[in-house]
């Protein structure tokens, strides 16, 4: 009963209770390869109850779809699909290790794109359309327009863009979510109009997604919330790249590059990123903002410190306790934050025109510069590029921050060669690790060679990497290399356990 | 007397005559360490006679410049500073064999650039400034305003930051070309406005570029042309590519996707895009428009076989003879051209607006769509990554051009793995070599390397291709390798001479 006055509260387009369905049923409109656009970004705002329900129907029903998101689902969508064998293709970011697997063994087709481009590549017809959209929402307005949870993702372009829109209502989001959002669709070829953001704060759009009412088919209630980020806390390695990339930015200050509220800031997803955005609170900096994608916990310290004035994103995506913090209670941060379509919290017209400061995470990094943000070995995929390519193609300073090792030092994060790249030298500004920073602006490539071996890297890989480019010099070139060395680091991995050399493995115990 | 009439008609403002000075006399006001900016685009509307007396003046006086520039620049502008020993650094772009040969030694510090970058990087100061500019002009106006010959480059930028500006006064070129230009500099942070072009032929800036008019030490008259540019005529591998590109083009106008007028086009420089473009003659189209970088023959062709409305540019390269034919007459062209400084003509946000289609030229490409534009063999620089980034990144539809093989067949421009990226996979939507089309929007790693290899390849090296794909896909992953043979092809090259073993050689003889 009182789920039923809320569910009315919440749908105020009386004719849509009629709509009102079980998550079986409405899993009924999606049929053999068909493409389903569903809500879901970075574990935030997407469908719960339908996607299972697709997910049973396959046990009794052989038949494959397109799985279209924002980004990374929670609530084990993913690997529930996958599992059911439902899922032939991907786009455009997952962090699933159960579809991952899948992935890599070459069983779903994983289309990993920059995830300010779906929504394009489907308003151009580039790729398959849309044929069914299962969108997450707090209401359904008067006008029947759709207000979405907590992220928005692709929902506005796959609401569009589908025949038939089924819609979770999911009960466990308060209502003072609405007004959080800023729904703009960018107008298309061949009449295109600039985007009117000229600052972080600005909005250009409404709060809900508007689409003609009957192509709602379904309305299932649910009362589930986002499975929560999984962020490790700080610790020692990322407090110092923190605590370099502060030096960094009073440096630029100094120089009269940066003011103390820097450039609007975007920071990947993942612990690096999040960490290293905490460690900001430690600065002198006044009047932040940031122009993201995913609003984490340290978007929330920071505002909370008072030292963030505002914060626009596409996700909201944060650990359990932060969560209950957050959204029970979000009128506090509601004139503090926006949550708009990726297109546009990704939008390169707008990232070029605010100038943003990007933090991305580097899976490994090579002595020039180039960065792999995906492929494990060159070859294994790990999440996606996600947005990483959106923002530091046109930022204002680009930084990607990694640990120099991992798994315990049998790993270097810098490397001779990297077999798989996502950002070219050209994009890259600035690389950080916990051992130091390497200003790369305005460098020759053997210029940034010393720069990133002498400030990033320290110990066996340091003395091995200077040992790689004295014999590749000899070779010549604007980017020297041992062509038949430059992927043996990945080789000896592959083969030892270690891309230490047996030799000085000895160093390393020692 | 005559010269005398006409510097007079050419420099409006009356003190400025007292400025008219020697070539030697204007290298003096270059000193050891300074940054020198000068006009110049990829052989079009650089300084000739100054930089030749900075070469000159290094016999006597040991002294070190960074060079900065539009891009390439002809008159042997970059090796004659290279062999004075004068040139320490150089940014963004060169094409110059003398040069090259000093970059790949070591010997001079190359900070290859994406083409839109460079003014962002002065204006944030992120690079050092710039001490003097050399500005290659038609006229001077009554307000001392800088009128550029046949490109506009980075000219803007260079003449606003530099204490000291040198006009070289060239009068080999036609005062028709006033009113060509378009100089607009886009506002800056914190108050960053959009860039009001909506298609290629807004006009939204003045004809001339505005400084203090005291900043000008020095006018130095000249009568030299530029450098014609060294494309080869069409051939029976770029008509392939061509007609393979129209029948793409014929299919996304049946799909809905394009119109006949295409979207406005961008087309790289060299042999191979100029004679795409040329070969697009053909195809059924109407109402064509460029908004590129280099204007060159096949621009003017398509203008006047009537195909082309307008094209939007930084300047204008062409052959002897139609360099001519163009500039002998630019009236009938006035209002088909402009030419814009390059950071407008390769701005990200007026490229992603206008939805560009882009055609660039690869150096060769992987079986999964990554490029190589820059590297000979992973190590040696060629020439650049010019514009491609710019354009590649926020197109419509990213193209990539490549004969499928070089040197008579001892190089295949489709490889394994890339010894080095310029442009990731997730910006390359089609790939076309004389053998046939890729097309490779949404799909996964995999199905991209079916497409390329089947598609682009053929004989001894598709057979090659197809069994590395089958041996690096037992290893699994979303972008298989076996990374032990990834580079072999490249190494074998550096051994013996040719990418095909011994055994597979006999093929390509018989």
């Amino acid at each position: 009963m009182k789920d039923e006055v809320l569910i009315k509260g919440r749908i105020r387009l009386p004719r849509l209770l009629e709509k009102l369905s079980s998550a079986d049923a409405a899993a009924e409109f999606v049929k053999d390869g068909m493409t389903v656009g569903m809500s879901g970004f970075t574990l935030a705002g997407g469908a719960k109850s339908v996607p299972h329900a697709i997910a049973r129907r396959a046990n009794s029903d052989d038949f494959k779809i397109t799985l279209l998101t924002g980004a990374s689902l929670g609530n084990e969508v993913d690997s529930a699909l996958t599992k059911a064998g439902v899922m032939a293709r991907r786009s455009p970011f997952q962090t699933d290790r159960t579809l991952r697997d899948a992935i890599n063994r070459g069983e779903v087709m994983y289309f990993d794109s920059h995830l300010a481009e779906t929504g394009e590549l489907l308003r151009r017809k580039q790729i398959k359309p849309v044929d069914v959209a299962v969108i997450e929402a707090v209401a359904i307005t008067e006008t029947g327009a759709i207000v979405p949870t907590a992220s928005v993702g692709n929902n506005e372009i796959f609401a569009m863009q589908a025949d038939k829109v089924i819609v979770e209502l999911n009960l466990g989001y308060s209502l003072e979510l609405e007004g959080a959002h800023d729904i703009f669709c960018a107008s298309h070829f061949p009449h295109a109009m600039p985007i009117g953001i000229m600052s972080p704060n600005d909005r250009i759009g409404s709060t809900a997604i508007c689409i003609p009412p009957e192509k709602i088919v379904a309305i299932v209630v649910t009362n589930e919330m986002d499975t929560p980020s999984q962020n490790l806390p700080p610790d020692e390695e990322t407090a110092a790249i923190a605590s370099h990339l502060i030096e960094f930015f009073k440096t630029e200050i100094k120089h009269g590059r940066l003011t103390e509220s820097l450039r609007p800031l975007q920071a990947g997803i993942g612990t690096i990123a999040n960490a290293v955005m905490s460690g900001l609170a430690t600065g002198p900096f006044k009047h932040l903002t940031m122009y993201s994608e995913v609003l984490q916990d340290s978007t929330f310290e920071l505002i909370d410190a008072g030292m963030m004035d505002f914060a626009s994103g596409t996700a909201i995506t944060l650990s359990p306790e932060k969560s209950k913090e957050v959204f029970s209670n979000f009128g506090r941060y509601k004139d503090k934050v926006v949550l708009r379509p990726q297109r546009i919290s990704n939008h390169p017209e707008v990232v070029q025109r605010l100038g943003l400061i990007t933090i991305n995470t580097a899976l490994e990094a090579d002595i020039y510069g180039h960065i792999n943000s995906t492929h494990v070995m060159g070859t294994h995929m790990m999440n996606g590029i996600g947005g990483s390519g959106d923002f530091t193609h046109n930022a204002h300073t680009a930084i990607f921050v990694t640990k120099s090792v991992a798994k315990g030092g049998v790993i270097s994060s810098i490397v001779p060669m990297l077999p798989h790249v996502d950002h070219t030298e050209h994009d890259v500004d600035i690389l950080v690790t916990e051992v130091g920073l390497a200003d790369l602006r305005g460098l020759a490539p053997r210029e940034r060679a010393q720069a990133i071996i002498n400030n990033c890297v320290e110990g066996e890989y340091r003395a091995m990497l200077l040992e790689y480019v004295a014999e590749a010099n000899l070779r010549g070139g604007q980017t020297p290399h041992v062509l038949e060395k430059a992927l043996s680091w990945h080789q000896r991995l592959r083969e030892t356990g270690s891309m230490l050399p047996m030799e000085r493995e000895l160093y390393r115990v020692a």
